[in-house]
């Protein structure tokens, strides 16, 4: 029989006895299956088999209750250590009795397990859940009681492989315990990797396996053995098939984000109207291709030929823009399918979001049944600003640049369209989602990985529909595009009764947290952040190398900058000797030298001059942090020119390396960090942390893509 | 004998043996002296005692090896645990010098101490050092190996009292473990207090105590027990006797920031001399004073009559602004201080920031000769606005306003200056340190305290000259005025180059951070959020009770807006019903109730002004965050009007509750925001966090001061 086909028989069987949970020796034979290291075990039925096993299983020993009426053994007095005798361990077996006896007195008993004690090593916990959002995930955290309390814990989609496992071992805040602590050799991290690894394959093999704890889990130099084990089951789990055909989603996001033929449906020539604002936005956006208004009875609209219905348009459509009451929107989605049109972009609000959820189900049935994608319903709409499409209500938004962004909420799209405008900030797309009836993140990824128009993805997420498919799309994609995720509803709402120790750590926050990482997603901590990272991640170009160096006027400013950097895991470049001795050529002789290069407050333009040059010259240094103090001697425009003379003769001469520059001083660096914005270099007024932030981002990005 | 004199006579007999630390008995000895609770011990010089003794001190213990040549006992093999007999107790004192013979074959040996050994109770660490800057700390963390990993440990100024001992206990991460973890007891915290208490009071009746370990205790519902103590002796140190007379600092301040005179040392007519520039900007500022240049042969500098010495000045002055090279700077210093003058404003560079230490030991040593105080030197100057006076090379700045600033870099005082000009922050005063050779933040402190024109301090702060000295006079300032800090140099690398900036040691960031919380200081984490604070803090009045009430016209808004309430220890009201229905009149049914309350966004003006008006005038709403969302049917500038509007009727009704918007929308909401910052309500475009953060900051200081 298979390893497989064990673990199949035990929980059929296990299905059979209604069990919610697997008794211990299945459980424990379920490991083996898996090549999980569990120590000697026994179940005795009577005081003469615990007598008699007791010498078999070795000493120590410990005896723990095996009743499947009883979850928490240790709660019931269910566990008894250190035993080193079978007289100790026939004397144990009563006590256990006496004590659950007390505390369940009903409890069906099966026997009690004796199982030889491990001593030596880490406490560590290896678990899996399954996830609402996420489906299967593998666990491991750091165990004993203090980290319990810290939850400290890593997650990934399971199944996974060993470096994803060893990255989680790396990654939990007690790493440095496996590497050998107070005279300890260090762990096997390797035969930990190989124990995740194995139960995230248990769980994904086995869907009905709904949560298992390895609880805990020694971890010593010569191996790990999982001395408490527990799998729970949930027998209507089943695989979830992964529906998602992407050659089809990209040839409908093709035609949505790109339309060649626009219907308005509801248009209207009334201002203030929805249906007018559309249309007047499609004109006013300079949209090129056909524009159809769909309208009972009127014949023109805004200049443009009405249709009764979108069936007599006498031309392709690939958009119908719905600006009609939610109740009669699932209606003229036949109609629109019969039409061949790919997508409804659904504006009207009245739907899930007021917990109208039949009547957003039977607009999503119509569609489906007609093959109509749909975006929203309860949205703003779209922009894609390379096809002049502004198929929204709000306004006309012509930016033309290289971040698509999407939102969950109005508001925030709202503010997108307004930083952008306001920071003159390039997008390709800004997207509604909205409820998310059906098109979703993961289809925008689909669509943005292959847009040529689009570099930099920024979504605003306050619920994944499918976090697994999303996770999994976004794994390849951030290895070509950076994707920002700003995920609101952070904060835990309500915890929910988990009956396993993985499953209690597993907070929706921690699990995001994981998996956006897992998937090489910058999560933004605030609006402003996923914000200011869209628009840095396209203007900074890709750093060949670690190093970083700060160069600054302001010494004051250079310890933010270094303060900064080690927040956001930058490396300050080790100065070499002779680039030390070239900066110190053109700096005082009290600048500091070292990294950062302190040229000092009271410096010429030529000083930042060659300093900067020798800086964007010199191949060792891969990114730079420029520091300006506004002086009377150097003053703010004259120091901006400077910098975007020499930026563009590097990029004259194929040096393209990030540069974020701090500038304090009075209000003209305002102006200042206008005219470098202008020339794509990145300068922000009053900041010193938030260049930093930005260059971090690019960096983690850049990580992750293995292109650093 | 006192039990005082009791660890005098032990600390004088180990000085006379030259110990760097105590005998394992003596620091017994100390401990019990003051009530610092340890188990039972007895030291053993030979095999025949440890026979005697084990069974008087009790099973199971524990021996140690007793060496003042062996620190780490451990390591030495020195420490044999679990013996339960006087035989096993012969056996291990064998075991335990063969061990330590091994690794010290040179170390005296007076014997072995038996220690009955404690079990049960969490562990915990209690200690104490001595902090360069600080001085004399008590620190508690938990214990174990996990946590020392993690860092997780607190400190205090000591000696400290029960109140603060509490918060200490409460304020690790791992705190919950006391309160009874896994079916554990709770751990008495009281006792714990007072050990920690006890050791605070110890090493500040003795400074010669530079080091105290108390590590583990263990902390259990009967007590807390101390089974490993350290004391480490530095006869060098003495008690820091406190120097000051805040009655003079004050006077000599007032006079400083309101001079009625002021000489200008090295004043010049020549465009582009720093000389120049202090005239220009005195004049330009508006000072109204009496101004005198001082100039070895100009008779008249910008229409103000010369002088060759402050000495033929014929009126009183009260600050003298040197701005002549450095290597003149002592010698002036006499004839300033015979006249009388205040205060030395210190503007050349050339000190100790560029390794001119003795320089600047001379110019402070002039100045402490001739009664002068000193600021700087290597500083822009300084600028009270409320007297008009611009003492600085930089440009003049005339926004009166209720903010006070600080910084020690150059580079960041002009960032405070640009930024508060940009923002319409009011400032009263604006202060370079620099060097800090004598005035720092503790002198401004207790001006600021005492200025009517003042009602928060925001300070720049690379290094604390005397950590004690500012956390005493802040912990003072704080119950009455907010002091933010930004404390530059958090980090290794960013220390690093603090110290080649100002050529001073920065302080350990964990300790930092946990006496400046105890200061009742706000620490900003950013330039920007020092500069924000400031102002936001100013602007907002004081909240009456901790009830914040989210209202938002953008559901997504209202999520983000939730998050950062959580992220700054903001409490969500919860909505009693009455006025749940109150709102619920005014909102559509399908807007959520509860808290956010979401009113939708398609709502007019009067369903803003309406909730508005609710909110402000229903008194167990004691703070109130708004969500604007930009629409067509309610635009930014009405809705800026209308809430300008509610604002003002109710401040003329005496209601003034601390208010905070978020306003996302298209670019429009920038002149909203402006309009409502010109009426003293704190608003922000396209951020959601910022304004949280600052109302979260108001609430840190009220809270620390008692006041909510």
């Amino acid at each position: 029989m298979s390893n497989q086909d064990r673990v199949r028989s035990i929980l059929d069987k296990a299905r059979a006895q209604g069990r919610a949970s697997l008794a211990t020796l299945d459980a424990l034979d379920v490991a083996a299956a898996y090549n999980i290291p569990c120590p000697p075990t026994s179940l005795a039925r009577n005081v003469d088999e615990v007598s008699d096993l007791a010498d078999q299983v070795g000493y120590p020993l410990v005896l723990k209750i095996e009743s499947a009426d009883i979850l928490h053994k240790t709660d019931a007095g269910g566990v008894i250590t250190g035993i080193n005798s079978a007289a100790q361990a026939v004397e144990a077996y009563g006590q256990l009795l006496r004590n659950v006896g007390a505390h369940h007195s009903n409890a069906v008993i099966d026997g009690v397990v004796l199982q030889k004690m491990c001593s030596g090593g880490q406490e560590v916990i290896i678990g899996a859940v399954t996830d609402p959002v996420f489906g299967k995930l593998v666990a491991f955290g750091a165990g004993g009681i203090l980290v319990e309390l810290l939850g400290d814990v890593t997650f990934r989609l399971a199944p996974t492989d060993q470096a994803q496992a060893q990255a989680m071992i790396s990654e939990i805040k007690a790493a440095k315990i496996l590497d050998g602590v107070r005279g300890q050799p260090a762990a096997d991290k390797a035969a930990l990797a190989e124990v995740i690894c194995s139960v995230s394959q248990l769980v994904s093999d086995f869907p009905e396996i709904s949560e298992l704890d390895l609880n805990p889990v020694f971890a010593s130099s010569d191996g790990a053995t999982a001395v408490d084990l527990r799998i729970l089951l949930d027998f209507s789990l089943t695989r979830a098939a992964s529906q998602r055909d992407e050659t089809a989603i990209r040839a409908a996001m093709e035609r949505i984000m790109r339309p060649a033929g626009v219907a308005v449906i509801g248009a209207s020539a009334e201002d203030g109207k929805i249906g007018n604002s559309v249309m007047r936005n499609l004109i006013d956006g300079g949209y090129k291709g056909g524009l159809y208004p769909i309208h009972p009875k009127a014949t023109e609209i805004l200049g443009h030929k009405c249709y009764a219905s979108v069936a007599d348009v006498p031309a392709e459509i690939d958009i119908a823009i719905f600006c009609i009451p939610a109740r009669f929107v699932a209606g003229v989605l036949a109609e629109v399918g019969a039409k061949g049109i790919a997508g409804a972009i659904l504006i009207p609000s009245g739907f899930a979001e007021i917990g109208e959820h039949e009547l957003q189900a039977e607009v999503v049935a119509a569609a489906r049944a007609n093959n109509v994608r749909l975006m929203g319903p309860n949205i703003y709409g779209f922009y894609y600003t390379h096809h002049n499409l502004c198929a929204t209500f709000c306004t006309p938004y012509d930016q033309k640049g290289a971040v698509a962004l999407s939102s969950q909420s109005g508001g925030v799209g709202m503010a997108i369209i307004g930083f952008s405008r306001s920071a003159k900030m390039g997008v390709s797309a800004i997207v509604g989602l909205g409820n998310k009836s059906d098109i979703d993140e993961d289809d925008l990824l689909i669509f943005f990985e292959q847009d040529p128009n689009t570099s930099v993805i920024a979504m605003h997420v306050e619920d994944l529909k499918d976090g697994r498919g999303f996770a999994e799309v976004a794994q390849r994609v951030t290895k070509t595009k950076p994707v920002v995720v700003l995920k609101a509803g952070r904060t835990a709402s309500g915890a929910k009764a988990a009956s396993s120790h993985t499953g209690a750590l597993a907070g929706d926050d921690r699990v995001y947290e994981a998996i956006l990482k897992q998937s090489g997603v910058i999560r933004a901590r605030s609006l402003n952040e996923m914000l200011e990272f869209a628009r840095g991640l396209t203007i900074l170009p890709t750093p060949k190398g670690e190093n970083v160096l700060i160069l600054t006027g302001a010494g004051g400013s250079g310890v933010l900058l270094a303060d900064a950097c080690i927040d956001n895991d930058l490396t300050l470049m080790t100065m070499p000797p002779d680039l030390d001795e070239a900066y110190k050529a053109f700096i005082p002789p009290f600048g500091a030298s070292g990294n950062p290069v302190d040229i000092t407050g009271g410096e010429p333009p030529s000083t930042y001059a060659a300093t900067i040059d020798l800086s964007l010259n010199d191949e060792r240094v891969h990114a730079l942090i420029l520091g300006y103090w506004h002086t009377i001697i150097t003053p703010p425009m004259v120091f901006a020119e400077l910098l975007g003379n020499a930026v563009e003769k590097a990029r004259s001469k194929g040096i393209d390396k990030p540069i974020v520059a701090s500038l304090v001083g009075d209000v003209e660096i305002e102006e200042a960090c206008r005219y470098l914005l202008d020339r794509n270099i990145l300068a922000y007024p009053y900041e010193a942390e938030k260049p930093v932030a930005v260059l971090g981002a690019k960096y983690k990005w850049a990580r992750g893509a293995g292109l650093v």
